[in-house]
């Protein structure tokens, strides 16, 4: 989106959120620390508006992963509220409006504010706000709650701050500007807890969690020179550690520090529905040579440039055959 | 320090550093990021100015360990200049005058900047500027090279970064706080590449650093319900994947974030010298509540509140039970 394009996106939305009275505010399933975030400081935003704002997740998202169950998600309902022709939906940090399993479709009578910062965002909106120099959704709508004259209160702050610090990578991923720490710097004046933040989503980190590591970095594979670094986690891992699949989370950033790694995959069995072993396929490319979303759109996935996934009925062979065909067809030098 | 004890210092540091024209740099031995980071910003710093500065490290330190090899360290020297007598001695993120091992004294003839953020720093300087409030002692660097009024290039800001980074656990530590990521921000609009910087300092990671990494991760203990959680590397860890003694800096991480962790030690067996059998023990508090530098006081070593070490021949029950007996005091309700 060209920068003007940008400005009056970012313009309509104001206009739209100051001129609207009702809300409901969605995000992308199984939704990550930006998602709820995002989700839960625009609702906070609205409300402290005197906007009347409902935030809608599928009732089978719940429980949440632990390190997200802190957020305060009263004003959230597991249900379309039957006004929801009469509201503004805004879509929060969700790439693809099929990405969220709530029966919501483009159509004249349904308004839509698709805030994001996905650089493959479809574009579903009435109006699209989709930033990809965004390091997060969090930062966009730390922009608007600014150009709204609404001052964060620390909940607010910490709900904007999750969404920065998850997304980043702890400030560590390449879309990690200075308005990111800038973002930071104000949060942390106004009131978040760093350590408390940290503590919930980094720490008090269940053991099982620890041995599911122990396990998965036991057999480790590298192919191709290590240019792919491959992990596993089996069922018998869950099942020997009582470890939830969402523990799972954090393991492919070791592969990906692997020295000479270009793209690194972990594959985890997940309860197959009838009989059939699924995997679900995680890829993170580390410099940005080879687009892992493209990899994960040939699995029949999606995602960013940098991080992607896909699920696959495909055997343990099979699989590190399609990836390592994949990643040599990307890093193969261009034809003339 | 007082608020205007601190201003006062400051004060001095900068009247010396434009009064001075030779000036002597030296940090802690096995220097860390934040300790390379200053050495290497106060040099530039201080060359920018036109001052004839010098770097002095122990020959023994190098090779450095891998991910900070890639420190410009021309204007280094491994024995201390013919005219040290006339140079001011400029120490950085130096707690203690002991734990530089280069035969620099206190006294009357030598002139001392003591340039640090331990809390426990010894006052050994003739100016001594401690800030225990600094997330780094590369926030002091910065401060000092902002009033002395040196713009910085990349590398000067990369250094300055590479210690924030490092000092600050990627910005997750309780010293985080909103200067932190001002200094962030300014140093990545100067120019700090940060994909290459966490290249260098955390990806590019040898493989056998991860192998070391599922080793100790195998045989992790908890004590006292949790409250102690504890790792060991052996020797033949070392020797079975080829892995160097600097291969375990984050290993602790691991444990420290264990869900209920107060205390987490890790025992690395180190070359023995004569026969017996040493281990290095590393320290980290997770909530402040148990003083760790205390404890590495205790078994002859030292540093921070939160994290610290000590070196020791005791055996492994012996050290279990040294450090459950330490923890364990701590713990324990104050008496009336």
């Amino acid at each position: 989106m060209a920068p003007d394009a940008m400005a009056d996106a970012r313009d309509r939305v104001l206009e739209e959120i100051r001129g609207a009275d009702r809300f409901c505010l969605v995000t992308h399933e199984h939704p990550d620390g930006d998602a709820l975030g995002s989700l839960v400081a625009m609702h906070r935003v609205l409300t402290e508006l005197g906007k009347d704002s409902v935030m809608l997740m599928a009732a089978d998202e719940f429980p949440l992963p632990y390190e997200y169950r802190f957020f305060d998600l009263s004003g959230l309902s597991t249900v379309p509220p039957g006004d929801i022709v009469d509201r503004t939906i805004v879509f929060l940090d969700c790439g693809n409006i099929d990405r969220t399993p709530l029966g919501i479709v483009k159509g004249d009578d349904v308004h839509i504010l698709n805030i994001d910062h996905h650089h493959d965002n479809t574009r579903f909106g009435t109006v699209d706000l989709v930033d990809p120099e965004a390091s997060c959704t969090a930062e966009i709508v730390w922009d608007l709650m600014r150009a709204l004259g609404v001052e964060p209160d620390q909940e607010l702050a910490e709900a904007l701050y999750v969404g920065l610090v998850t997304d980043t990578g702890k400030f560590m991923y390449e879309n990690t500007g200075p308005r990111a720490h800038v973002m930071a710097a104000e949060l942390i004046a106004a009131g978040v807890d760093t350590h408390a933040v940290y503590r919930r989503l980094y720490e008090d980190m269940p053991f099982p969690k620890l041995e599911l590591l122990a396990r998965a970095l036991r057999r480790v594979e590298r192919h191709d020179g290590g240019a792919l670094t491959m992990g596993r986690v089996t069922r018998e891992d869950f099942d020997a550690t009582g470890a939830e699949d969402s523990y799972t989370e954090g393991i492919i950033d070791h592969l990906r520090t692997v020295e000479g790694t270009k793209v690194a995959a972990l594959a985890r069995e997940i309860a197959s529905e009838n009989g059939t072993p699924v995997k679900k396929v995680s890829l993170r490319s580390t410099d940005g040579e080879v687009d892992v979303s493209a990899i994960a759109r040939a699995g029949g996935g999606g995602g960013h440039r940098q991080a992607a996934g896909f699920s696959t009925v495909l055997g343990d062979d099979e699989l590190v055959a399609f990836l390592r065909e994949q990643v040599a067809a990307q890093l193969a030098p261009a034809s003339t």
